[in-house]
């Protein structure tokens, strides 16, 4: 059952009077629960719940840490199709989505309970004394990576499990020794309660103390904006619209103790297509390329939104190809009515730009479903306009057809940051384009050879983030195992008493872990 | 010879109308040589030359770049006596200390050059393919961290050559692949045009492209916000106070694309004095403290400014001779008649805080000598007013007498964040305060045990850096080793050709590297 109401930390709570409900955009009706909007006092409590279970948390070793996270997973899978239900109430998306994104929350948070539980993960660093060095003796300093304090974390329009309750921001704060404080998306905060309960039994069970978690829902603005300016809170986790990331950013920046901002916000994602692959596969890639662009309704934070390529008559066949098998897709039901607006609000304004052609375009597709689209201009045009960067959410993809290299290179370099881009090649035509690839490595977090930028595989290699705007801090990446390293800094200890050190840096090594010692890497081969 | 001019690459400059001059404190005299305001088309032609000069700097092997700042030491070396002479007309500091951080600066260049040349700080990772794997392919995916693109480093008025000019944000930055448009400190623009003319001549013989560094003169603050808002810089760098630090903050957190400052600022050291410490080497403990407390004037980041302890006729004893050793040291010239202002103002103003006692104080030393002073407050009176936790740069302490253990913890637990925090004990005693310790924890980017905050070793298991305000990004720090990270972002590349990507990531490992393969840390043991 859903009551609507908030967590602060373990309790549930409906102090405010304000509620809101969600909206089923497949149906397109109201969802019958109403959701409590969390008051000021609610908030406060939160935030001062999360500082007290910090003092607690911080201390709880590896093992404990990723015992929690693995019952938050078991929690999330004991609720069975009841989630499943509620996620796809609150969405229109697909069934097949919701259980496969439920089987990445989870894993990602196994991952992050492995991450934990095997310790190496704090960089711990150790030099040893040098009592008798000249002029002065040197003292023995270890360091290793200690958690910030409580986080809030943002939930994701697009993602309600995997970048949501307890996706990755909450996972990996979660598995640093950070409290973390939920501002629940307004758009399926029923699914984010039932996360929620799932979290606080996983707390109550494996004995966390009260206010490592809390779960807050909100239709506005002003949670999150109390949440960010709270003196408690030590850093912010968020995926969403380069105009909200900004915002809270700017909040954050402003404050008296400025706090870190981890934002994933827009990226359009850019596609070169090589001559030489237009030439001998263009019909396949329009195939696979339709297929990208209208996945899940185009609604990825790496959906192709520009793909360039060099005017030439295998251009003209694959736009041609591309056109047709868009719109013979099957259109997707959006995500809510809000943001079906949004997109055909930003598609018209893209279309009424100087110089762009729409080339192919659903038009009449029910309530709520995305109508696919694809627009034309040329290189020229797209140097000298940057709205013509602005993401448009959904299954939309702009052409930029460049005459010559030097144009192509030209409007890669005037890129924005991105999350990703991908160069479309035939074999080792590639080799031929190094300054265009060297243009592209520069605006983009991940670069992808022969495939789509759709798809983000959760392992420590993946970078998801970019130069500013696809993050507001591409020094830090939001997927995969290192997304930990947002919420922690190094400390010192210096000339420490053993017995008082945390035991990743006590001399006999008890918890067995990888460590750097006087420059060397020791590794713990026991364990590999 | 000082020419007064600006380096806009390898050109000297000044195309400015402005001048100014350095200030000799031990002979109250102005220096001879003239300094040339650069001028804004100066500023914007270095950033220029530094954007132009990432394309092929970046790609630099380590090598290369580990030869370019092994050059920078020897010609750092080969300026000589010129350089000691101008260092000390220009700070009042004595000889000795200036050929002591010219040992820590070449150090810290020679430390970076075999960190790059190695090669392993790049933390590649790689997740190879699983082709086969169900329900969807695994992509190849590899990771490193890449150069932000041109850093502008403000030089330290403390640090006129470890950090300034070739300190260690141009070291970290330029090994890791940025540019670097250096601010000179104005107090000591001769002596950074001298280690200037030194990179220069070091980028010309090892081949470096133009615009890799340049070194710009200004007495005021224009220069500095032209260059952090110049479209073309990519990260900030900066040691120096609260006030200019949290102004830098503020305008690249303001910029269209907000970049990433670290910024070293302010830091009162905080000391916590156990009572049987007191009693059995209090003696002791005075004579060292009052050694910290006055070196250098008291001009470093870690002077020791709060000393806290539980009340008790030990204390008293120690107050008594820390007071008597305190005026008992012959005062040190201060840097600039400017600081020594501000010294005086400062402790005025805290003189003036209600509950402040002075308990002694020189009061009679010769022009641009510092007076260096010793105060004492009560622990409930230092709770309630934030101000006393300001920073007085210069030889000065203040004693918190708390009235209890619980006093002493909540004095800690509201102290601003600082970059160290100490605790001395008397063997074990510490291990009966560890609320005490774990509220100091929580404060500081690097723990003491029995010593003094002073003294900062350049290594990798060093902190310098700590929560705001001790510096603007907690998760950095900005000495030795691990500063590098602040000016590098992960990039990831997707099922990338073999012969494209990076050496430091092609399947057969040609730079010997340690890196991590499928989550296992291979290290190459040939380099052991």
């Amino acid at each position: 059952m859903i009551t609507g109401k908030n967590y602060i930390g373990n309790k549930l709570s409906s102090s405010g009077n304000k509620t809101f409900t969600t909206f089923n955009p497949e149906s397109n009706t109201e969802n019958y629960w109403k959701l409590y909007e969390a008051s000021d006092a609610e908030v406060d409590e939160a935030m001062r719940l999360a500082h007290d279970a910090f003092k607690v948390y911080k201390t709880m070793p590896g093992r404990r840490k990723g015992d929690f996270l693995n019952h938050i997973a078991l929690e999330i899978e004991a609720l069975g199709d009841k989630l499943i239900k509620v996620y796809c109430e609150e969405t229109g998306l697909p069934e097949g989505r919701a259980k496969g994104e439920r089987a990445r929350t989870v894993g990602q948070l196994r991952m992050f309970a492995n991450l934990v539980e095997e310790g190496s993960w704090v960089q711990a660093t150790i030099d040893t004394a040098l009592p008798d060095r000249a002029p002065m003796a040197k003292p023995d300093l270890r360091k290793m990576m200690l958690p910030l304090g409580p986080v809030v974390v943002f939930g994701a329009s697009n993602f309600p499990l995997a970048y949501s309750t307890a996706g990755g921001d909450t996972a990996s704060a979660l598995a640093s020794g950070c409290p973390v404080v939920v501002k629940s998306h307004p758009m399926h905060a029923g699914t984010g309660e039932l996360v929620a309960s799932a979290i606080i039994r996983a707390a109550e069970k494996t004995g966390m103390p009260n206010g490592v978690f809390s779960n807050l829902n909100s239709s506005g603005i002003e949670v999150g904006k109390k949440l960010v300016e709270h003196p408690l809170s030590k850093a912010i986790g968020f995926t969403g619209s380069i105009k909200g990331g900004r915002a809270l950013y700017d909040m954050a920046a402003n404050r008296e103790e400025p706090i870190p901002v981890f934002a994933e916000m827009g990226s359009v994602n850019p596609v070169v297509f090589l001559p030489r692959a237009l030439k001998e596969k263009g019909k396949t890639l329009a195939k696979t390329y339709a297929g990208s662009i209208t996945l899940g309704a185009g609604q990825f934070c790496t959906n192709p939104g520009l793909l360039f390529a060099i005017d030439s008559v295998e251009l003209d066949s694959f736009i041609e190809e591309l056109a047709t098998e868009i719109v013979k897709v099957k259109p997707f039901c959006m995500l809510n009515p809000q943001i079906k607006k949004y997109y055909q609000a930003n598609k018209s304004k893209v279309q009424s730009e100087t110089g762009v052609q729409i080339k192919a375009s659903l038009d009449d597709s029910p309530d709520n479903y995305a109508n696919q689209a694809l627009a034309i201009v040329s290189g020229s045009t797209f140097i000298v306009n940057k709205s013509l960067q602005n993401e448009v959410f959904g299954p939309f993809s702009m052409i930029v057809k460049c005459s010559s290299i030097k144009e192509l290179e030209s409007a890669i370099t005037v890129l924005e940051g991105q999350l990703t881009g991908t160069i479309v090649s035939e074999n080792n035509e590639i080799f031929y384009y190094k300054e265009v690839v060297a243009a592209l490595q520069n605006r983009v977090g991940r670069l992808i050879f022969n495939g789509v930028p759709t798809g983000v595989e959760v392992c420590s290699a993946m970078q998801h983030g970019g130069p500013y705007p696809a993050s507001t801090d591409s020094r830090f990446g939001a997927v995969g195992s290192q997304a930990i390293y947002r919420w922690v800094r190094p400390v010192s200890f210096q000339n420490w008493p053993n017995e008082l050190l945390p035991l990743e840096l006590q001399d006999d090594n008890p918890l067995e872990i990888n460590r750097t010692l006087n420059g060397d890497l020791i590794q713990n081969n026991s364990k590999r």
